[in-house]
C-alpha cells in the first residue's frame, strides 16, 4: 500500500481527497494536516465522510517525511509555497494542488500571485500540467503542481487546436462558469446561501490567473500559437461543477467534421476525457452535472460558420477532475499504476 | 381607463403581464386570451394570481376590437404573426413580445424564423426596438414589437458603444446565460428540474437568433460598425433573470473612465437601466438576482487591458424587462404617460 | 406623510422595509439606522436597492424621536429590548419584529430569551399578534411586538380551529420548513451555498421558541384548548418562503366541509390571508414561492379521516408577511389607513 | 460473474441500477429492458453514463430467463406486477423496487393500488423489508420486493422503538420531504424546474400509500404497537435524498440516553445505518445531503422533553439506499456477498 498524507484536510478539496483515498485499494490514508483544526476530528468537518479509521487532524511535524509515500497539498497558495519549500527533498512525491509553483514566468508569478514567494530551483523542478498531456513526465516526477480547475477545462478545450490541428489562435476569449464549492466555504456575503441561490454572478470579469497558467503551458507546446487569451469568471447556482466556453477565432480555415475528428484522435486513448456531441444525450452537453462526482471531463467542439469561431465547451466537476480526482489520477501515473485506479466511480445523475 | 388585452395569458409572460397590468394604475385588464386553455380561469393556470375580478380565458373573437384599447400578444412567433395579419388594423395599439416582427430584412427572418410568415406591408407597419432606444418613434406607433429577452439586454449593452463612442467592433462575442423561465413551460426533459437544478447547459452553443435583431438593429442606428456579432446561449440553475456578456473588441483606444462615463451619459434620462460599478455593493454586479421582480436592467462596462477587450455585463429579469414589463413600458409611452408608471417595484432581493 | 424610521437597515429584514416603504404612498423614509454599518450608504449593503434619495445608515441619536412618527425595529431581540426601553416613551409609534416582547409570561420569556431583559411595565405596553386577529387593538397602539415568521403561520393556521370552530386540540405537531433567508447573514458554515443548497436540514428539531409565543397567544384567546404544542424546524433549500404544517389531533369530530367553510369564514375579510384549495391550481398548494415578494399567507384546511388528523398548511413570504410586510400592515392599521395600502403587489411568480 | 438484468432502464432508478452494477466487481450487466425506448441506446437516455460494453434497450423476451441470474425490476407497479407474473418461475432471482408486492393484506393493497393487479400465491413468494431486517429472509428468497423510499427511512426509525424498546406508539406522524428526482420524469408542470426550484410543495398533505407498508410490517414484527400511523409529504428545492420526520408520542416513558443507546444497538452490525448525534458535525444531520451518492441511511433520534415527542430523523439518497442501491444491497446477501460490496462509494459532499 502506498501511504498517503493529505494537508489542508477541512477545506472542500482536501475532503474530496479523503474520500477518494479512502476507496482507493492501492492507496492508504496515513496522515491528515492541519493548522487552524489541528485535534479536530475528520468527520466533524466533512459532514459526509465518517471513516472506520478514523484519523485526526495534525499539524505538519518534521517526522512527517518518514510516515508517507505521497504527501498532496490541498492548501492555499501561500501556505503551499511554504510547506514545498520545507519538505521538497524530504517527501518522496508530493503534488500541489495550489497555484504556488503553476506559473513558471517569475515576473507572470509574481503578477497574479504577488504574496507567494518561492525559489527558482524549487519551480524548475515542479512538473506542471494536466495529467492527459504530460504523462511521460509525470511518471518520474517527484514534485507535481497541478492545474487550477477552470485552467484543466481550458487547456483540455484548446490542446488540440493548437497542438493537433496545429491552428493559430489570435483571439481567444473564455467564459467560465463555475459552481460555488469552486470558492471554498470563505466566510463571506457573497457565499452565503440567500445571495449566491438564484446568482449569475460576474465575480472576475476581467483578468483571471487561470488564464496566465493555460497561455503559458501551450506557449511552451507551440510557441506564438495564441495571441490573445482572456478569461471572464462567473459564479452560478451550482455546487459542483464548471463549464468553460472557449470562443477562438482560427487564422485557418477549419470544419466541424475536422474538429471533431481531432479532438477524437487527440483523447483517444485518455479514459477520462470524453468527447461528446452536443445533441447525443437527453439533455444538452457537455454539462457539468453529467460528470457530478467522477473524474471525467466532457469535451464538445463545434464550428460556428456564420461567426468565423470555433466553440469549445469542457465540463468537469471542480472538485474531482479540478481538483482530488487529478491529484490521485496523477499519483497513480507517479506510481506506475493504471491511471483510473480508485477513480472508476460513474457520474452521480442527476443530482 | 385604458383597456388592455393579453393573448398568450396562460404562458409565463402572460401571467407576467397580468401581474403588471393588475397593479397598474391606468390600465384596466379587459380580457385574456388563449386557445388551448379557454374556458379556464386564470388562477387555476398562474399559482400567484387570485384576482378580485377575475377574467376567464377566452378566445380571440372579432368583436375584440371594439373592448379594447391596447393589446399584448405574449404568444409564440408564428400565433402573433397570424393574429397581427388579422387585427392590425382593427386594434388601437397592438403590442407584440415574439420574434415575428423584430427582424426586418426578410431573408434574415426567412433563416432564423422559417415558419412564421407575414407581409412586407405589415413589417414596415411595426416600429421595434428597446423603448430606452426608440422612444420619439414609439408614442406614435400603433404596431410595436419588441425585442427578445437576451437581445434587450445586448442592445442596452452594445448601443453606448456604437452610438455614444462611435466605436468600431470587428468582432462582438456575446456570452448568454439564462434562468429556466426563458424557455416556459414546455414539457420536455431538459426543462424538468432534476436536469435542470444544477445545470450549465450549452442549449445554443452557436448561433442564436437574437443576436441577429441586435446586429440589423444597431447596423440601422450606425451602419458597418459591428463586423461579426455571434452569441452562445446557456441555461443555469435560476428561474428568472438573465446575465449577457458582450466582449467587444474595438478598432479604437479607449479607457476605462470614457467607457463608464459615456454609459452614465446615454442612460442619464433612462430610469429602468442602471449603470452600476462592478464592485459597488457586496455581491459582483450586474447580477439579475439583483433586479428581480423589476423593470431595471443594471448594466457595468469594463475595460480589460490585458485582452484588449470591452466587457460589457447586462442583468435583467426576463419575464419584466425582458418581457412584460418593457411592453408596459412601451404602453405607457405610447400613451403618453410616464415611462415607470405601475412599474415602480424595487427588485424582491434575496429570492 | 408619515415619517418612518428603520433600526437594522443592514439586515434582511430592514431591508425588507426599504423596499416596501419606498413604495408605500403615504410613508416616508427619513431614518435608517444601524450600528455596525454606520456611515454605509444603503446601496452598497442591498444590492437590489438604488434609491433616489439615498439616505445613509446612521447610529441611534437622542434626536430621533423629533424626526418621526413610526420607527420600525429590525433587529436582534437584545437590541430591540435596550432600544425599547431608551425610545418607548418618546417615539410616537414604535414596532418590534423581533422576539423581545412577544412572549408576555416572563418565566416563559426567559426560558426562551435568556439574554433580553425587559421591565415588565414594557412588556404590558405592548400589543402582541397577527394583524388580522388583533385590528382593533392595534388601532390604538403605541407599541407593537409582532409575531415570528413561523409563528405567524401557525397562529393564521390555528387560530379558527381554537377560535371558531372551538375545537380542543390535546396534541398539535408542527413541522416548519424555510427558506436560508430566515437564518438572516450570518456568517457560519451550515449557511454557505455549498452545504446549504439541496439541503434538508433539521436545525431545531426540537424545540423552537415561535411554539411558545403561539401557544401563549392562542391559550389568551380559549384557555386550555391546546394541550402539547411542539414544534420541529427544517432550512430547505429554498431563499424566500415558509410553509408550516400543523398536525392536530381533535377531541371533536369535525368534517373536511366544515373545517374549509370556518376558514372562509374566520378570513373573510381579510384580504392578506388566501384560503385556498390543495388543488386549486396547477401546483400544489400553499405553496411558499406562490406568495413570494407579497404580503399574502396561503392557507389550506384537511381532513385527514385514516389518521384522525386535521391538516392546516400555511405559506408566507418570511421577508414580507413573515417581517417586513406585516409590520408595514400593523402601521397602516395603526395610522387608520387601509391594512393593504403600500402592500398591494402581486406575488412574483415563478422565481 | 452474477448475470444481471435491469428492467425499466430509462427511468431514473433504471439508470442508478445500471451505475451501481457497472461499478460492482462480482455483478456482470447483461440485460437492459424496456419497452417504450427499446432500441435506444443507455447513453443517450442517461447522460452521465458512457459505458465501454453498452447495451442497448430491449424489449422483454421469452428468452431472458437464459440469460440472467437475478433481474431488477425498476419498472411502475402495474408493471411489475405484470412481469413477476410471467417471469417469477423462470428467473433465479426476481428483484421488485416498486409497490406491487409491498404491501401483504389484499384489502389494504387495493385501497392503495387499485390498478395493481396480483394472485395470492405470487405476494405469498415475496420477502419484503428493509435488508437489514429481513437478513436472515433474503438469503434464501427468490422473490424480493423492496420497500419504498420513504418506507425504507421510516421503517429505520420506528424499528428500534418498537423491536429493541418495545415502545407502544399510540400515536405517530410523520412529515416526509423529498428532492424532485423522487418523483421520476413525468413530465408535468409541477416538475418543470420554473415550479418546482424553489418549491416547498405539500403533493401529498395526506394519505401516502408508503405509510401503509411500514406499518403493516411493523405489525408484523410487534402486533399492536403502531396506533395510527399518518404520513404527509412535501417536495422540496432538492434533486436527490430524502429526510423523514417520524414524531412519536410512546406510551412509556423513556430517555434521551436510553434512545440514543437502543439505536446505536439496534444498528451496531450494520455498516449502512450510521446513527448520529444531531450536532456531531459543521451542518446539522441528518442531512440528506451528506450521504449523496451513496448507500448509507443516517438516521438521529432526539427526545422532546417538553413535548413528550420522540422524534427520529432519517435522511438518505432516494435513488441508491432508497432504490437502485438498496436493491444491489439485497442482490449481495441474495448470492452470499459481503452486503456492501459494490456500494463502499462515500458520499459526494457537498453537491
Amino acid at each position: 500500500m502506498i501511504r498517503a498524507g493529505v494537508v489542508g484536510a477541512s477545506g472542500l478539496a482536501g475532503g474530496e481527497l479523503i474520500r477518494l483515498i479512502s476507496g482507493h485499494p492501492d492507496l492508504e490514508l496515513v496522515f491528515l494536516g492541519g493548522s487552524s483544526n489541528a485535534g479536530r476530528r475528520i468527520d466533524e468537518l466533512h459532514p459526509g465522510l465518517r471513516l472506520a479509521r478514523l484519523p485526526t487532524v495534525e499539524p505538519v511535524g518534521d517526522d512527517l517525511a518518514d510516515r508517507i509515500d505521497v504527501l498532496f497539498l490541498a492548501t492555499p497558495a501561500p501556505v503551499s509555497a511554504r510547506l514545498a519549500a520545507r519538505l521538497a527533498n524530504r517527501v518522496p512525491v508530493l503534488i500541489d494542488l495550489s497555484g504556488a509553483f503553476r506559473i513558471r514566468d517569475q515576473r507572470n508569478h509574481e503578477h497574479w500571485y504577488p504574496k507567494v514567494e518561492r525559489t527558482e530551483d524549487l519551480v524548475d523542478g515542479f512538473v506542471y500540467g494536466v495529467p492527459e498531456l504530460i504523462g511521460d513526465r509525470l511518471a518520474e516526477a517527484s514534485l507535481i503542481s497541478l492545474p487550477g480547475c477552470f485552467a484543466t477545462a481550458m487547456t483540455i478545450s484548446l490542446a488540440p487546436l493548437v497542438l493537433d490541428l496545429g491552428l493559430d489562435l489570435p483571439t481567444v476569449v473564455v467564459d467560465g462558469k463555475t459552481g460555488s464549492s469552486g470558492g471554498g466555504l470563505q466566510l463571506r456575503s457573497a457565499n452565503l446561501h440567500p445571495y449566491r441561490s438564484g446568482a449569475i454572478a460576474p465575480y472576475a470579469p476581467v483578468g483571471h490567473r487561470h488564464a496566465a497558467e493555460v497561455a503559458e503551458f501551450l506557449a511552451r507546446g507551440k510557441p506564438g500559437s495564441i495571441g490573445s487569451l482572456s478569461m471572464s469568471a462567473y459564479g452560478v447556482s451550482t455546487v459542483r461543477g464548471l463549464l468553460t466556453s472557449c470562443y477562438a477565432f482560427p487564422a485557418q480555415e477549419v470544419s466541424q467534421r475536422e474538429l471533431h475528428r481531432a479532438f477524437l484522435r487527440f483523447y483517444k486513448a485518455n479514459r477520462f476525457v470524453r468527447v461528446r456531441r452536443h445533441t447525443e444525450t437527453l439533455i444538452p452537453v457537455p454539462d457539468p452535472q453529467a460528470v457530478l462526482g467522477s473524474n471525467y471531463c466532457d469535451v464538445t467542439v463545434l464550428h460556428d460558420e456564420e461567426g468565423g469561431r470555433v466553440v469549445v465547451l469542457a465540463a468537469l466537476d471542480n472538485l474531482v477532475k479540478g481538483a482530488g480526482g487529478q491529484a490521485i489520477q496523477a499519483a497513480n501515473i507517479r506510481f506506475g499504476l493504471p491511471e483510473e485506479r480508485g477513480l472508476e466511480q460513474l457520474p452521480v445523475v442527476p443530482a
